[in-house]
């Protein structure tokens, strides 16, 4: 989850400006306080097109003059901060998160990430066992991902003034020329894909913090997609929309796109892959899991015709191998995402509002 | 201060490896501890030519095929997660710092930086007024410097997990094709040009916490001094090394540089410009000022048959007023750098071992 994402605040998904004094916990939910923030306290700052277009990762074009003809070249930057709480968790850790989280926002835009940066804060006492742990794990998810981490920073603050280590990674890749992948290109008529089964990361952090009040083996789904996009990139060049659903979930995602867009999406919620254990555990918890972060998974909107050779190539990849058409981009209502019910009702899928949970990325 | 400075563990200057079970505070400093955990704790983890180079910034080269010929593109990425304390200081605040600090570590490669992302860590609680007015001040030093950032991200902790906020900066900027600064071009004969007086960040940030015990009127430096470096290329290809005496001070600086091109570096400590009312704090203090970080500076190794025309274009800049010539590059001792002092003897100056002035930056 990235980039600000501005756009949302468009003609078609106004945010109602509240008045905060404080920096609350749901404005890092990444749902509707964290819009209002960004909007209201961030966007004045950084008011330029790049941020404005509120995708995944910025997209820059270098112009190289060359002898008679000029050069142009599209880079993907992202950055993101994680924070998550605890450090280790079923299937990962703070560490290769970081890796796997921006690698995916800077393929989110169509671009083959090729270099990330780390910043790490370290607090006073941390032990070095477990940096250790966390840096061997960004050594294999970044081996995993294929991208070298090219620049690095390490800061230390007191006891007290943080918690064990937060990471920076900021990522770079290249777009090719062919591909024009944004939040705002949804058409309707396009049809929606998921990549996998849903939910799992966020549940399986709060497995690690007790929350749960049961051992249920479910794991972090935390995992690298450039690949996938990859393997969807070479068998069509009309991927209209990528996006990863980490924090604040599939629902937010889409609801994004949906603004982003101005178009309506209309999901059939019994075609979502849920594991049956997550299932379980969001019921007892009482979390709908389309708002529970995912760090492996994407979103794809796709032209109808190229559908299902995007579907069959993703399904090849092992990141892709439960791809799901789950819906499709429809005209009206504009900015609305809509959710048809296994009773065969519809309900509004609407963005949160406040703290979802808190430091799950 | 940036990049993790791998090469400084070469041959010739090797650290003693310490075996640590905690992150100290020193570990922050800059110096030798700092280099230890890099070396033992890092290195293994991220063993790449372009993090070994130990520069400011990696620099990647993406080719680019074309018609016949190949287009290649050098660009300088620079990362630095900012944690001063306090937030706002005389001269400056973290928004302001955190803008100078990445603009400088990328220009630091002869780069022209282009474009930063930002990612917030923010403290529940913190006061959303002075979010704003850190904000404006990103805004006010990305003018400065000309550049835009286009892309961001806002996580929020729980009150008593971070201290107000802590801000990454990502830099990404263009190496012109003729240039090739790096840490490791050093030659005995060059010599090292200082952009101004030293020591007034740290002081200034000092006096903020209230160590000074009295109001000193020293103000930070911290100031983009990308123009500065575009003036310097624009009079000479012989600029052999750029780097920002930040973290750790001149005295850290020169022995990076020291140590990557395997040569001596000779300093006229009179020639040093320090202001009267900063010389006063330190020896009060009992600091030394040539450990003491500043924002705002730069240092230069250059030909000699360059040096005059590069010291006459930066005084015509503001941020290279007072630039002057302290010393010159000696082949021996290899890694060592010796001041000459008002007395007329020799000392070592050495890169210090522990904490110096934790959260300057």
């Amino acid at each position: 989850m990235n980039n600000h994402r501005l756009s949302i605040q468009g003609a078609v998904c106004p945010i109602p400006l509240q008045h905060d004094d404080q920096v609350l916990l749901g404005h890092g939910s990444g749902g509707k306080l964290s819009q209002n923030l960004i909007q209201k306290t961030f966007y004045p700052a950084f008011d330029n097109p790049y941020l404005l277009a509120g995708d995944d990762a910025g997209v820059i074009q270098l112009e190289i003059p060359g002898i008679g003809d000029t050069t142009k070249l599209k880079l993907a930057i992202s950055t993101d901060s994680h924070v998550v709480a605890p450090l280790f968790f079923p299937g990962g850790d703070i560490g290769r998160l970081a890796i796997c989280g921006t690698v995916n926002d800077v393929a989110m835009m169509g671009a083959q990430p090729l270099y990330l940066t780390a910043g790490f804060i370290l607090e006073e006492g941390f032990a070095i066992s477990d940096l250790e742990k966390i840096l061997a794990s960004m050594h294999y998810a970044a081996a995993e991902a294929g991208i070298l981490v090219i620049a690095g920073d390490t800061k230390v603050v007191q006891k007290g003034k943080a918690d064990g280590v937060y990471i920076n990674t900021t990522g770079i890749g290249l777009i090719p020329a062919n591909v024009d992948i944004h939040g705002s290109n949804a058409r309707p008529g396009d049809l929606v894909i998921l990549s996998g089964v849903i939910a799992e990361h966020g549940i399986a952090v709060l497995q690690a913090r007790g929350e749960l009040g049961f051992t249920s083996g479910i794991v972090s789904d935390v995992q690298p997609v450039n690949h996938l996009v990859s393997a969807m990139l070479a068998v069509s060049h009309q991927i209209h929309v990528l996006r990863d659903p980490t924090r604040g979930g599939l629902a937010t995602t889409l609801n994004e796109i949906a603004c982003q867009s101005e178009v309506g999406i209309m999901i059939h919620e019994q075609s979502i892959p849920i594991a049956s254990a997550v299932m379980a555990a969001c019921e007892m918890l009482g979390f709908d899991p389309l708002y529970i972060a995912n760090e492996g998974k994407l979103v794809a909107i796709i032209s109808a015709e190229d559908a299902q050779a995007v579907l069959s190539a993703m399904r090849l990849i092992p990141a892709g191998k439960d791809a799901v058409i789950i819906g499709e981009v429809i005209a009206t209502p504009k900015g609305r995402v809509l959710g048809k019910t296994i009773l065969g009702t519809t309900r509004v899928i609407d963005i949160p509002s406040g703290e979802i949970l808190p430091r799950i990325c």
